[in-house]
């Protein structure tokens, strides 16, 4: 937001060399009352680290929902493998591992994680596809397609 | 989405004499680790109680978002001042009363209540406006008025 | 909440042949800024599905979090298949359906299907088991197993 | 997790001379699809500025819950006056400021600030309680009251 060197540096965690970890503190927000997290809550995490993986590599989803590859294009989640494996609880500072299984100009799938420590309590598989305002698939940008290849080969 | 008779009839509550309720259950996404609903939760509830009160008076987020008066309109909430008295659970059926305060062209004053059996679990006070994409306050389109003022003095 | 009639008598949506059916409006709440519903919230539309289901079935979270089974417990789930295939928007209404695919001491396999009015929307398979308040699996209790089953041969 | 250095030293954000700031990234779970964050968004990041505040004066959620104070306690919300000024956008850093009001046995009073750069985006105030299990209100435990008061005077 300022010029000034980044005050918060890892706010969108770090890339690694098979991918992505970002940091997440369970809150409130996040749990039910059975006292762990909630399902779904997962899906947002997961989502906070694809986003910041994006994020690190250039990505920015204003600039494509505003039209910087030609139309309003947005992420779009086309399928999901989940394994809910441990209940995480409040407090917990978890770790959302993702890295890029493949690629093409139709679809990303990304193996994701969610640590605590050396526990795994989430794994999933997720197929992302990128759609325009109508909600019609689009091709890869060619710019996203070649950050991505690169990332992968690092 | 079809023509045949509405299967669900209460699916968006009912107009009262004094404004509207619509039922809701507690489920799972609502509550926290603390055993009862998350605070923030309520606002989601109170939301759906203003939508679907103005839904009855024939007002229609989509249309307005897709330029029915003239250019791209949402609600937005300014100012909200609320209570949370008690804490509702896990399987409660709750009511949210919505009742029309005060209108004008700029603005219009909610009063909202969340209520198990004759019990209140929680009172707001909520502000609302209508904002174009770009976030800019507009008047409020004369056919919303129109039909707020009606509500009122039925 | 009283002994009147119930005033409310489809909020848990219906018993159908093959399962269950519950009617769900799309708020504000549940889109993103790309213009559709967010990934995530068809998760909290399926649990509904599920709960109200059991519900009908005269399974309550509440009672068995209270320890109806001798200890205090609630179902989690623990697998997730989920395909998204187009886009639900603000103001739709949608139909969650689920239906008993499986269910043994261990768990509960569900399909379920959310759909606007002919199309669907998103499917998935939903592996659901039971655990206590830390977090280890149980067996399915009697009573509601033999509801499941005796639901699945009607 | 480890005896390590933490290897994510500002994810609880820093203390302050006036209380506590917290940044916290815009990801698509926040917004709706009127393209800004959804109202009810502001108070779950409110909520993570008032935990992670006490969080880092020494206060666990998880503690409390497990009864370190003698019986299982958690912080409840009573009530909340909010002005909602701005509309965020996803890709957004915003700050979220906490800053003590006023504490005593009964109750804590905290202002509350959401800004992007120079500009407020959201302003609230917070009154906070302490209850049990069953949602009886409690006095504050000392060592809580004595860490609020004495981060007030620093």
């Amino acid at each position: 937001m300022t010029s000034d060197p980044d005050p918060w540096p890892d706010l969108a965690g770090r890339l690694t060399p098979g991918g992505h970890v970002l940091p997440i503190r369970v809150y409130f927000e996040d749990t039910d009352f059975s006292g762990v997290v909630y399902h779904a809550s997962y899906l947002r995490f997961l989502e906070r680290g694809r986003s910041d993986f994006l994020r690190l590599l250039g990505v920015s989803h204003n600039r494509l929902g505003e039209g910087a590859e030609g139309e309003s294009l947005a992420f779009a989640v086309r399928h999901m493998e989940i394994d809910f494996l441990r209940g995480a609880r409040i407090d917990d500072v978890l770790q959302i591992e993702t890295a890029l299984a493949d690629v093409t100009r139709a679809r990303i799938v990304l193996r994701q994680r969610v640590r605590r420590g050396e526990e795994t309590i989430v794994e999933a598989t997720v197929t992302v596809v990128i759609v325009n305002a109508a909600g019609k698939p689009r091709r890869l940008p060619p710019s996203i397609l070649g950050r991505l290849s690169a990332s992968a080969t690092e």
